[in-house]
């Protein structure tokens, strides 16, 4: 049995945003107020571990309840977010002194793995010092690259919207193509090829083939400029336009990016190439006589795009956000919540949650599978479109005002500080 | 009394597609179905006038009504588009020559200013010729630059879609910002700056200054380095993060474009534009120590964004459909419908149609209003949100199927050719 610990609850949010990460905040929200035995006080931590070590709190309890609906179609991190990495001895302990001032029990972090491993050394560190705290981490990421879960809430909407957007810019392309034309989308993706995979949903079961997209860059396969070179010739032979979609962390045989760094500049002062979009559109118009290429880069929007939320990645985002606190309250600490799909067989799709240790969450990458990856070394296998094709069903009615989408703004009442003034250095 | 003229209805579609093209198509067959006495088949053009002159017609009359409601919600051109453009005496005699085949008598051209050149050119033949013909241009760009019209179908999706992506790229922002991030964000305009002006429509009413976009840079205002240094500095000194929208067409002191490529150009000597993002990015870079700037490109996906088609603009897409063919009935020829706004002083909103003689349309360019640019030359003045605001409004559901949009798809019964087969050269 385990003990009832009693007191506030910090939830904070990490890392990159994702067009979820507010529907896992309101899942926090709504799963600490059923448990008024255990949590006292519902409190927002503003930027991530920078408004904790700033002692920035807000009361998320007098939010309205419209308010907290509304975060479920909201992008952004509605409590800000950081990139701040907690190294120093200094600020762990201002963390948990922080923690005691306010009675933080229970401490809810919605974060990647970065994130993870600064909530497995609080967790640690409570432990050591004997502060009774439960941590648990809520998974975010639209990279999908988390080793420990099934797939990360906010990766089934980031897809979607690529996926979508391919097949809007596809029937854009077969209008004006004439076996001549090449169209290039950059999406993220710095160290693995999940976001890029996922534009083959964009394809239509009976047009496998044909439809776009028809190349697929990945950062796990090296790139082979003669390979791309004939994929492209061989797809504007058979089709009107060859669309291509490609991860901005593509490597070339040697291992650096294609994608010019930022800053790079060539001799001129003028940015040397625009990203590798850029650089493949470059290639391909210095390769292919006659061929116009044109790339686009969805760039911070393919994050952000509540017009493309996934009800099941809703729904899956609110849960870890809800079943985070429920493992909190029923005694575990320093876990991270993760998905585990019950059916893999495909024929229906569920999930379960489960718990598994912070450390295991840390710095372990999941890339994207060899096997998935084509024979022809530019195309994914069916097995993928399995995986991922349950992870966008279904959509999210927005709110409009004015003719666009009307967002969530929190009312963010302060929770008056307690102690001095920290200066993070 | 205009004598009543019977034979068959053409209708094509030219230029770069937008978000409601398909929405005029729409409204054009549905009108021309309404006259029987003077329409006795409805035939499509595939790919512009490249399909006319190689007698490349199909059968609209036949698709089902279910695809033809479709269409409303569909991007891209489902006919077809190409940037052909038809010089030659032999083109236009063959294009006369194909008319006369297929007694077609209403042509109909959906179309931007080059597209209705042509229009007027076959028209003036027609007349020439003594062959009775009926020509009439149907507006389309998301570029909104026709001078004769209020404004043009297609735009107000484009900037609703702007406009949404820039209040949601924005929420990331404001979650990751440290008074040190600057994004920006790519859109079209070769040669005029409204849809980049669209982005302001994102500021909510009572946040006007404070809410993103806080610089936006036209073509219409030449670039200037220092002024926009400062601007930026400006910005962040106030907001966690600058947000600047910019056109691809901006130039340079001395008239060049900033982001000027290989010299590539398109049939009509246009030349292909990009990396005017990613060279501002460069530039703030440079020139602001400690700032983090980012660049995304909207490119293609801002003509064929669905999920932002406004149903005011879609609406209006498929009057002037309608009303072209009704003038065409009518006795009409040698015209374009255009958009003319009954109330301006902004209290309503209302809309008649009117014709213009399609000499008028073509090769005029309307500027985005310098009255409208703001005195710091970065910022885009309330006369134009009190111009734009209504050309958003409304919201088009679309239909759904596995997780993405499902679009119309044309069945394309091709109507029998009945000339000898000719080259294109």
């Amino acid at each position: 049995m385990t003990q009832t610990l009693t007191g506030n609850l910090l939830v904070a949010q990490s890392g990159g945003p994702t067009p979820v990460i507010n529907a896992s905040l309101a899942g926090v929200i709504g799963e600490a107020l059923q448990h008024e035995d255990e949590i006292v006080e519902i409190y927002g931590g503003l930027n991530g571990i920078l408004g904790i070590l700033n002692e920035q709190f807000i009361d998320l309890a007098t939010e309205s309840q419209q308010t907290v609906r509304a975060l479920g179609r909201t992008p952004g991190a509605a409590l800000g977010s950081c990139r701040y990495k907690v190294k120093k001895t200094r600020d762990f302990d201002r963390i948990l002194e922080v923690f005691a001032a306010h009675d933080i029990r229970y401490f809810l972090y919605i974060g990647g793995n970065d994130s993870q491993d600064t909530a497995a050394k609080i967790n640690a560190l409570a432990i050591e010092r004997g502060y009774a705290l439960r941590v648990i981490g809520v998974p975010k990421t639209i990279d999908n690259d988390l080793s420990v879960t099934d797939h990360c809430p906010g990766y089934g909407s980031a897809v979607k919207h690529i996926a979508a957007t391919v097949r809007q810019m596809a029937l854009d392309n077969a209008a004006i193509g004439r076996h001549d034309l090449v169209s290039i989308l950059e999406v993220m993706g710095r160290d693995t090829g999940w976001l890029a995979a996922g534009s083959v949903l964009a394809k239509r079961r009976n047009a496998l083939i044909e439809d776009a997209p028809h190349i697929v860059l990945l950062p796990e396969e090296r790139f082979n400029q003669q390979v791309f070179i004939d994929a492209v010739q061989n797809t504007l032979r058979r089709q009107k336009f060859c669309f291509i979609v490609v991860s901005e962390g593509l490597i070339d045989s040697e291992g650096n990016f294609l994608g010019a760094e930022t800053g790079s500049v060539d001799a001129f002062g003028h940015a040397a190439l625009g990203g590798v979009g850029e650089r493949l559109r470059t290639i391909v118009e210095q390769n292919i006589a006659g061929v116009k290429a044109r790339s686009a880069k969805l760039g911070i929007s393919q994050r952000a795009a509540a017009q493309s939320i996934s009800q099941t990645d809703s729904e899956e985002a609110a849960r870890v956000g809800r079943d985070a606190v429920r493992a909190a309250v029923a005694g575990e600490t320093g876990k991270m919540i993760v998905l585990v799909r019950e059916d893999k067989d495909g024929v229906s799709y569920s999930i379960k949650t489960d718990l598994v240790p912070l450390e295991d969450v840390a710095n372990a990458v999941k890339p994207f599978p060899a096997a998935w990856i084509g024979e022809d070394k530019v195309s994914i296998g069916f097995q993928f479109t399995k995986y991922a094709q349950p992870l966008i069903q279904g959509e999210v009615p927005l709110a409009y005002e004015g003719g666009l989408p009307k967002f969530a703004t929190l009312v963010a009442n302060r929770v008056e500080s307690k102690l001095d003034p920290y200066e993070v250095l």
